[in-house]
Order: structure tokens, then sequence, then C-alpha cells
């Protein structure tokens, strides 16, 4: 059975380009966790370098945790927050800038392991480019592949997990899709090394999420984590799970099932100008009600729908019990 | 209350362009009413100018019509299915092949007239342009308004609705978006001028289909006329209606209702791969689906959701109605 | 001739959501305007409301206009930039917000006036909605129309000018598309009301961005200003001026010129990594460029290429004049 | 020095879904034939399975490329163009149709070697699915990769190519993006397995084409051949090369000399309402005189704008090279 957390910063307050003081007030650490453990479904809690992990501050962290009886469940480095990373972290022209991409890592795989996580999560949001003729793509994949490698030998206990996403905030991210993740943990060739699927951004890559999480299977059983929200597909809106995608949300659910995934369901959603707590309480309802759907349909029923593949009597049976109250 | 039609094709055979003899055996005229009269909840059917209607077959069509006691919709005439109008037909640069659509449409008016039907839709596809540096915009929108208004003026007791559509066969069409429609209309300033709304066309366009009727009750309540599908947002995939977008077209539903609309919904997919008839089947069902949800839900409850905005409340009520089976 | 100007933020230091502390270090006032004045080509400036204009420093604004011998070209009202803002500012649903939008208008009316500039442009670009079943379109946008309405009929010598674009920072904007924006001056109904194109908006749009010039002739000469940048026609990436799009950026300066538009030109790119300065100046070299292109082609070429449509023929046309140097 | 080829099609007349019997007169084979020889630059020809070769042809098909002096660059089996691949060809359900599928495959390669060609470029359009629930992706994927392979193993000597394809027409293609082709064959691992760029079908899945080929000769040095266009991004207009993407067409060209490219250049348009053989002629020359172009810039240049990764830098030299005529 999957279990729900939630990255810390989901509860607190946005920002965008035009609005860059945020569209709501600035939430202190204390407080953030507070509002987590008052959703009674959430067991975790996902936090993120710079912004909630510091060299400094592991033994506040640590106490928060347990205050509040919540399980750390990844620690998101940051290689995107700060302004030394704005050509890149792992994939830097710079190789200062590179090295510290990795200790960076290094450090917060540490903290992971001192906090009792045994995943770290890197989302290289830098690492790509953004105009024609401007990257030498050969050099800078490997230098991003070498990097991200260092990291998973640094220490073998704890599973390095890759979150690909197609652009933003570059026009063009190195990793890329959910393929080209594969291509490259193929390249780095550690059996720690995974991949996040964060729904949205398979949306945006014009994948159907649940076929991401059976190419994950495929190539290894890379699946190592899965970040949710929803979105109109063009852009990643992080918007509240299931608002937009009904029956895609159900079908990556079952698939997730269907392949044995054991991990966490983490909400990640940008609720610029919602009650921030109340809209991740929504993402965890709707997670929970998409998952007991799937406990209350007979799962030979939708293995049977795949199996003729006829679109009429999945039309059928969806229309049944989404919108006819046949459950 | 809204009734259910198919336009006639629909239950036939697709073809693409790669496969251009078509995905199935052709059907004849007979059979596709024969199929259409089998899904009880149709009343009317809509047909197709050179497809269905020529200048000669208006007695054999009545003939069918009587037979099955369906009613005739909507005639859309052949502004797309021939050599001739390649290069656009009311927009052409040719005289001649502005006056062929014009007249064109003029017959295909006196045969719905002669059928009792007062609408004819208009899908002119094939105007608009491919290329950069290809088109005088301003010359050819004058002569598609010019075109479209002398059809306007022909029956005043026929309505003539006319469909946008950003792009497809065009990689550009002139009549694009719900408001270039608008802006058309008031251009040619008829009272019997209107818009068919194509679900599927709104979503390509990045509109919201509910928006889009919003926008037509505003500008001068100018809504003739829906078809509706469902896509994955980039193309006009015609699938079945809510394949995809189950809360999307929920809402647009419930728009129609709060804009008083009361003319047809019309099936308008392309089951290049399914039965044919089964999936023109399903797709009236999950109208009918959606209406009846309609009619369980008590109306101030969703007049109160708009009314406060709010998107957690809107996540948590959709969420217990679709799939939690709170109905 | 067309004259150059910068949105004065351009010089500066960007963020965005990730990064909301800025790419770079802040910028004061004074270097902005420095900078701005160290680009030959650029002879005017706009100013953003809240980020560069006061209630109290528009004696400083106009000592920088004179010292540096700058032309105010518009100002374009912050209402976008502030938490008050994030549920929208003429489409509130609240009365007071609603008037404060107005409100702010009209100070920024009042101080273009003062310093010699008769434009203020408009970017309502918190006015939509993001969530379905969220908004009453007909009563926002009614709100929208009757708010700008009164700004234009408090100064009739000033021009209002609307700047429209489909999504960012709400994931559905009511000032949607070209169309819609002539829809929405129809209904304000004032001779001082225009529109804005932003270069990139019109392509994310998927407008041609000179078909979007002939649209603003064709219904009644309203183009009164325009934004340039660049981008991949999937997102508002504010890129340099004609990085992306050659021919496309041709034709739009071709309409220019074709239609009479004798208004500026202004850079509005988000430099999130370059240095800001000379990306503006790369951007307004690359407008010069096209400008001083289209000085050497002879005029009746280009309109014969439109004139015959023909696909092969313009395509030949502007190879040899952008690949083989045949100028 | 690449050499250019036209796919024999092309220069025929085209159809769609709603013209389907097309926008031209249909072309005899022996004038596709004539028509490519009037293209000086052209010196191969690119046939497709059942359009173009059959298993009575051969000796016919020969007796026109020794008569035309054309070399056969490639045979592209036909795996999309009839009814019975309507549910797939290599990764349909039906045992039947997928050992169809390899069947054809090794006829064309029987062809293709008597002929004097060593490469077969498969497209799978039809393998994918439409609908959610409708596919089992692991399963059919698998079948995928198995039929594939035994092409490969069927002659060690020819080169079997896959070209890959986001969607159409299917909704969603399982050989999606290059790095699902890379993941593909690596699974098939045959050294004569590699990959056919489209270069429209690499923008339409968001990828950068420059991009592509970097990939394919990091992972393997797999790109086998290339078919050139152009489209708006969202579609594959396939459209006359260069006419939209000037500076991204040349980076492409550019990263084909820095791989070390040697195989043919084949135009790839669907130029449904030019003159098919100017289409042709123009795509040809645009390949041309982006490839005379990079003969006249150093190299060096090329490679120091990439070194240093200036977009500033970068937008200033293309402006004086396309725009200024300073070449």
């Amino acid at each position: 059975m999957n279990r729900y957390s939630v990255i810390l910063s989901n509860v607190g307050s946005c920002a965008d380009r035009f609005l860059t003081a945020g569209y709501d007030e600035p939430v202190a650490l204390a407080e953030l966790f507070r509002r987590v453990a008052e959703i009674p479904q959430v067991s975790g809690v996902e936090l993120v370098g710079s912004w909630h992990v510091t060299d400094r501050n592991v033994a506040e962290l640590k106490k928060y945790l347990e205050h509040y009886n919540l399980k750390l469940v990844s620690i998101i480095p940051d290689h995107f927050g700060q302004p030394k990373w704005k050509n890149g972290s792992f994939a830097s022209r710079e190789a200062v800038i590179r090295a510290d991409a990795v200790n960076h890592t290094k450090e917060m795989i540490d903290a992971a392991a001192e906090l009792g996580c045994d995943l770290v999560s890197l989302w290289p949001g830098q690492d790509g480019y953004d105009y024609v003729f401007q990257a030498d793509y050969l050099q800078e994949r490997e230098w991003f592949s070498l990097g991200v490698q260092e990291t998973c030998r640094y220490r073998k206990d704890m599973r390095i997990s890759l979150e690909y996403k197609i652009k933003e905030p570059r026009t063009h991210s190195y990793l890329s899709t959910v393929s080209n993740a594969l291509l490259t943990i193929m390249e780095i060739s550690e059996p720690n090394c995974g991949v996040t699927i964060d729904f949205g951004h398979a949306l945006n890559a014009y994948e159907t999420p649940a076929e991401s999480v059976a190419l994950l299977k495929k190539y290894g059983d890379r699946l190592f984590h899965v970040h949710m929200n929803d979105n109109y597909r063009h852009w990643d809106d992080d918007m509240i799970v299931g608002s937009v995608h009904t029956v895609e949300t159900l079908e990556f659910f079952y698939w997730l099932r269907k392949t044995g995934y054991q991990g966490w369901l983490s909400i990640d959603q940008y609720p610029y100008r919602e009650d921030s707590l109340e809209a991740v309480r929504q993402g965890v309802l709707a997670m929970d009600s998409f998952n007991r759907l799937l406990d209350r349909v007979p799962e030979a029923e939708l293995d049977e729908l795949i199996r003729i593949g006829n679109a009429a009597a999945s039309a059928s049976y969806f229309r049944k019990l989404l919108l006819d109250g046949v459950q």
C-alpha cells in the first residue's frame, strides 16, 4: 500500500516571476511542519536543500520529524535555487560549479542518512540550455552523467532518484523525458540510481503517465519515487491532483499497482492563490480516493479492458464508474 | 432539454493521409442511416454536402429521414472535400471559386429547407494559409466575410452557423477561435449568423469550452450548434466524448444549461479503428450521462462553487461526486 | 519609421518561481536608466507601475528621462506584481480590488501625462482563472470591461492599450488573443482604447504575428503598441528578438509597414542568465536589422509573393535572401 | 559530403482525412521517377512498400533507377497504409499480424538488397495506442522489440533504421522520441539497428534536432538516416525545408558535420497544395544552401560560439550572417 507525503514548501507561499515576493506571507519552517501534521493521511515529508535543509539545522529537523511523527521521505538537493546554478549544476561549464553540485548532493545524502531516510531525489532544473548554438550537448551531458554517477557511488545505501522535466526553468532540460532519464541511468550504471516521476512533468512531455511507469518497470524496475499534481498538459501548472485528468490519473494509479510500486506518493503542487494547506489536503484526499476506487473495482475487470483494448468498451466502463455512480 | 444527433459519416469508415482508402470498408448511405437508427437516444442526423447530399438525392434523403424517424439537424456544405477548394473556398484568390462556395451553400440551404431543417453549419476548413508571406490576410478575410454574408442573406429563415477551428487541414485557419468567429459575425452583421462550437476545436485553441459557451452568450447569444468529441488538447483527435476530459466536459454541459442553450448536441467523432457504431453509441451515452449527472446534482451547489471560486472546495466537491460515488 | 524603446526592467535582473531572489543582483533605478542610455539606437523607455513609478517619484523619473534624453513611451500599471491582485484586478470578485485597479491606472495615467507620454499599456495578467468551475465568466468579464472602460474615459487624450496573453500567470487569461482583445475593445467602445501586440504572446496563442497586425488594422486600426521578443511557441520564453523565428519576424515587420504602424517597438525580454544590457542591445540591433533588410528589399517583390501565394516561390525567395546572401 | 535524395511519393499527390481522393490527380510510378530526375542536385530516391515496391515490380524499379541514374537510398516498408495494420504491426495483439509485419519487412530487405541498397527505414506508425486503459504497454512494447530484432537478424548486411514520431496516426506512438528509440535499440542489441531522424518529428517531440543528432552520436553512433522538412512544432506539417526554422535548421546541419554523419539527406514533405516537384526542388535547394553556408562560415567560429555559450554573442553572430548579409 502506498503512503502519502508532501514536499514541505507546498504548504507555504508561492512566488512567480511577476510576483517574486510571494503570493502570501513567508511561512516559517516550524509552521510548515505543523501544517503538514494537520493532514491525518500524511505520514511523510520531503525537504528541499537550502530552503529547508542546511548544514546546520539537521538536529532541528530531526526534532520536528519526531515531534510530528513524520517520516523523512526524501531530500531534494538545491540545484536550482541560487544564482550560482544559473548556467547549470552538474553540467555547468565551470568545473568548480560542477564540483559544488556534487558536494552539495553529498551533504544532502549525509543529512538524509542522519535523518533515517534512504532517498535523495535530484531535480537538476538548471542543467540544459535556452538558445540554439549555445550548448555542447555531448560535453555537457557527459559532465552531467559523471557528476550524478559520483553521487551514486558516494553511499551505496542511499538511492539517488532523477526527476525529469522537459523544460522550465531552461527552455530545454537535459533530463527531459522518462526515456532520456533511463538512458542516463544506463550510462551511469549504478544500481542505486532510479527515477522520480512527476505526474505533471510526464504530461508536459506528451507522455501517458501510466506508460512512463511501465517503461521504468521494463527497463530495470527503476521507479524510485512519485510526485503528484495535475496540469493542462502544456505547462507545469502544478495544480491539485485530479483536478484536470480523471481517467488518466486512475490509469496511473492502476499501473503503479500493476508494476508493484511500493514507494511514497508525494504532493508537489504550487498553490499560488489557494490556501496552501487546504490545497495539499485535497491533493492527498484525491490520491486516497483514486486508490480506494481501485480497491472497489475488481482488478480483473481493468485487466480485461486492457487485454481487449476496445475503446468503446472502456468508454462504457468508465462512464458507468465515474458518471453513473455504478461502483 | 438537449436532443442528441450524429454526423452521419461518424458511423461509417474513416481514412487519414497514410491510409487514404480507409480503415474499414466504405459504408453505403442507406446503411449509415440504418446504423444511426440503432441508437435509441438519437433523434437527429447531420449531413455533409457531396458526401451525403447532392442536388439529385434530396428525395432519397427525405425517405430515409422519414423511415427512421430522424430529424435533419443541419447540413454541412462541402467546402473542404474536393480539390477545387484546396486553396480556399469563400476566401479563395479565384473569383469563380468564391462564387462556387456561395452557390454550393445556397444549394445546401435549399436542400435543408426542403428537408425541414433550419440550420446550415459551415466549416470552411480550407480557408486559411500554410506558409508565412503566403496570404493577404486583409483581402482574403474580406472575401471570406462577404461570401458568408451573402449566404446569410439568401434565406433569412435559415440559420447559418460558423464552426471555428484553429488549424487542419491548413496550418492556420481564418475562422480560428471563438472570439475570431464572433468578430466575423459582427462584421457580417446578419441576425441569422451564429457559431457552432466543436468541443475539441475549443480545446485545440486552448479555450475552456465552457468559457467559449459563455462568450457566445455575452456577445449576442450566438451559439447555434454543438459538435461533441474529445482529444488530448494538441490536435483534433475526435475521440469518444468524455474519454479524456471528465470535469471539463461536465462544466461545458453545465454552462450550456446556464446560458439556456436549446439546440442539438451532435456527435462528431472519427473512430478510425473502432466499431464506428459502438463508438458513436458510447459518445451519445456519455452525453446523456453528463446530463443526467447534472439532473441529480443541485444546480445551486455548482452555482455556489463558482460564486466562491475556491479551487480546494471545487476539488473536494468533484472528488466526492466522481471518485467516491457520493451522488 | 519606427523608433526603438525598452521596458526598463529588461536591463535589470530576472527572477522565476525557483529562484525568487533573482538570477543577478537587483539593479537600482538610476542604473537601469544609465544602462538603457548605452544603446544608441534606443530613444524611448517604458516603465512599470510600482516597480519604477510610484506616486512620489515622478519628479525623479522626469530628471532621468531628461538627463538621458529618453522619451517615456508608456507606463504599464502594476496589475500583477502584488498579492492583492492574486485573484484578479479589474475582474476581481472584490469590489474594493476592482476599484483599486481602476484608481491605480488613473494614477499611472496622470503620471504618464505629467511625463509627456500619451500611452498606458495594460497587462491584466491576473485577470483570468486557473481551475474549471472556478469562474463566472460572464460576470467577471463584464467587470473587466467596465473597469477598463472607466480608465479610458478618465482622460480622452491618453491612449489605453490592452496587452493580451493566453496564459501565465493564470492558467487561462481573460484577455487571451488578438480577437478577444478586439471583442473587448468593441464592448468598451472608446476611441482611445487599443491593443499592444507582444510578438511572443501572439506565438503562444498559435497566431501568426503578422496576421495579428492585419486583424488590428481590419477591425478599427487598433494597434497602439508593440512588444518584441521571441520564444519556442509553447511558452512566453521572452528570448532575444529573432533568435528563433527569422522569416516570421520579417513578415511581422513587413505587415507593420504595410498597415502604416507609426508607434514604438519596445524590447520585452527576460534575460534570466544573460548580461541583460547585452541581451537588450542584441534585441534592438535585431529589430534594426529586420527593418534595414526591408529597406533593401523592393517592397513590390514581397507584395508579389503574397499576391501569388506560391509557397515554393516564397521559399526560393527567402532562401536566396537569408542563406545565399543575395541581397 | 551529404548527398540528397527524395521519398518518391513527395513529388506526387497528397491526400488527407477530409480529401481522401487527393488534392491532385494520382501520379504513375514512371512519372514520379521522371519528376525526381528533373532535380539535378538529387542523386537518390527512397521508396515505400506497397505504394512503390511490391513483390512483383523489382525489375521495373531497377530499370527506372538505372535509366535515371538514381541510387536507391532506402525502402520504407508499409506498416501503416493498409487496414490490416490498423491496431499495430510489430506490436499488434494478433500474432498473425505481427508475423506479417516481420515478413513484409524481410521481403523489403530482399528487394532492397536486390536493388543495391543497404538501408531499410521502418516507420511503425500504427504501433501505439489512442485511449487510456487501451494498451498493455509492457506486452506490446516487448512484441515490438522482438519483431524488429528478428528483422535485424535476417540479414546482417542490411541496416535497419527506426524512425520515431511522438504521435500520428495514433494519438501516442511507441517509438516516440529519440531517447525512446535508443532504449529500443539497446534492447534489440543488434549492431545493424539504428535511427532515422525526421527533422519535423524531432520538433514535434520538443526536441532540438541538433541535440537529437548529438544523442545518437553519444549512445552508440546510431544515426543511420535523415528525413528533412519543417513545421510549426505542434504537428507534423511536412512543409518545405527551412520555411519556418532558419537558425535551428542551420544548427542541425552543423551537428551533422560535427558528428561525422555521412548518410543521405532525404526530402520528406507533404506538398498538399503546392506543385509537388517545385516544393521538393525548393526543399533540396534549401538543404544545399544550408550546407553551402556552412562551407563559407569558418567552423571554428561556430565551435567558439558553442564553447562560450553566450546567447547575446550568438544572436549577434547570426543576425549579421542571416539578416545583414555579412557572409
